[in-house]
């Protein structure tokens, strides 16, 4: 088992005041490990990088579903209007209404959304969840499967048919579970594995079966609508912008980011072992830049690779940059 | 140099998600150092855990000041309307207003007063900075030191003052600065240079002096006013509150924090590598509890302290625990 690696360093003045570990893998074709820093054999939970692993039941399960629907599966999104209205629009299209829903509820992270609701006096609604698209395809997959109302249980039919998927494309049994923000369960898995769960998707468009054919359409719909996949200003949503469609990138909680890419076959995987965001967004853009996809020179890098940290008087007092464990 | 130890660990299920590694140190009146995790060498930056030294010049000039006005000095304040309107008052008590602070602006913590923003279409002012009253504290120096109206620039008379005073109860001189969220420099020591200071007030009250008694002073303020160092629901208040006024307990940006204990005569300071403050609470009070002022059964150190971290459907679906390394 290898130590950590720095991935990102906070500078303030003349002090380095902060420093991120953690572990990072790239996969190709063959499920292999291309490069490594840190230790790929690490156990961890996903958490919401894997939503597209999430949905490939509803995909595979022939069920009709447009390219947005399949990236607000797919999304961690920030419970803008343009969410929260699609995610309603498509419950209403299946028959079912948000008291169906399990995942529970939280503020948006869209400002204007946010605002509004403490305007009117109000509280969010399961809608708002940052998952709510996940949980509408667990339920029309639930309506394929005939399962009961709590689809989170671990053991109710789509969350043992998402575990199978899961175990498929990670290329191992899962070695437990924890429960996530949303309440599914959320199956654990080593960085290789996720890595490798990620070159299967990143090479599913060369490959043949019902799996492949629904990895490569969930490839596609999340590289083509960016913004359904997060939100105004998220890193998913600029990095994959500055990408333009070639790549398609998500994070997930306590600090994991994951990259899909579909030309050069490659997945990535890294987990930040102190769960700090702004670590993941700078190692996971250092690593794309890295791999020739992502221009350090494109407008919305800067904030997330070098990045800098503004004051209350809008000074930049401090600065996140990639660690020498990227070096 | 020794390496940073484990502090806190996140598990999630069976899983460990995530890990947070520092350094902490304990020293007592000698300035020496009693106990260590890590490197009591690490350079570092105080950030807002060290505005108890930064409000000594302020007190020994002999201003006229009540307890609340010193607590709130050392604060690093919600904006709760309670906050803003002591800081208010407090600036026209010495003829000055808002304008006249150089700390900038940034939304409440307090959810009524950013609800009340929102609500109204207003912008945050000055005084809801969580550092105004170390600002107010600032001008009412500046008064007397009779410097221009720059009062946060480095080679101002007021910012010389405090650094002469931060070199002579950290023991050393600063090797370097960085410019804090509130445009303040905040100068860089060592850890154990830290946890002396916070020994030299825990000791202040058996001292003799002009800055020994503003220390003294400035301690019993800080315990006995612990919503106004913080704020209702914050760790610095709850856990004041829970060691009814024997302990003063300070947070800095980046998962610093520093502990003054009065009845032991000992100094503690903790530094999270990561920066993350559920990590930097949770040693805190492991480091506290340890010491015998903190009771681990006291109801309010649950939410910092073998925490569970609540899930959208109030599910507890993980908990952060002291590290391997407090063990």
């Amino acid at each position: 088992m290898s130590s950590a690696v720095e991935l990102a360093q906070v500078w303030r003045g003349e002090v380095l005041e902060s420093v991120h570990h953690g572990h990072a893998v790239i996969c190709d074709s063959s499920g292999g490990i291309v490069e490594a820093w840190g230790d790929p054999d690490l156990v961890m939970l996903p958490r919401s990088s894997c939503k597209m692993i999430q949905a490939l039941p509803l995909v595979e399960s022939g069920a009709g579903l447009t390219d947005s629907q399949l990236a607000l599966a797919c999304a961690s999104h920030s419970g803008a209007s343009l969410h929260t209205g699609m995610a309603g629009a498509w419950l209403e299209e299946i028959g079912l209404g948000e008291p169906d829903l399990r995942c529970g509820s939280h503020m948006p992270k869209d400002e204007e959304a946010h605002h509004r609701l403490i305007r009117a006096g109000a509280e969010p609604c399961q809608l708002h969840n940052n998952c709510s698209g996940k949980h509408v395809g667990f339920l029309m997959l639930n309506q394929r499967l005939k399962g009961d109302a709590d689809y989170v249980e671990p053991d109710h039919p789509v969350q043992l048919a998402v575990r199978a998927a899961f175990e498929e494309v990670t290329g191992a049994e899962s070695p437990g579970y924890g429960i996530d923000g949303c309440s599914a369960p959320n199956f654990a898995t080593t960085l290789a594995g996720l890595g490798r769960a990620m070159a299967f998707f990143a090479n599913a468009h060369r490959a043949s079966g019902a799996r492949a054919g629904a990895a490569a359409r969930l490839v596609a719909a999340m590289a083509r609508h960016p913004v359904l996949v997060a939100g105004e200003g998220r890193a998913c949503t600029d990095l994959m912008r500055a990408m333009e469609g070639r790549v398609a990138i998500k994070t997930g909680a306590e600090a994991v980011y994951v990259a899909i890419l579909p030309e050069a076959g490659l997945g990535v995987a890294l987990k930040v072992m102190d769960g700090a965001t702004r670590a993941a967004e700078c190692a996971i853009a250092a690593i794309l830049i890295r791999l020739g996809v992502l221009s350090a020179e494109h407008p919305a890098v800067e904030k997330y690779w070098n990045a800098p940290l503004v004051n209350c008087r809008g000074r930049r007092a401090a600065w996140i940059r990639p660690g020498t464990g990227l070096a």
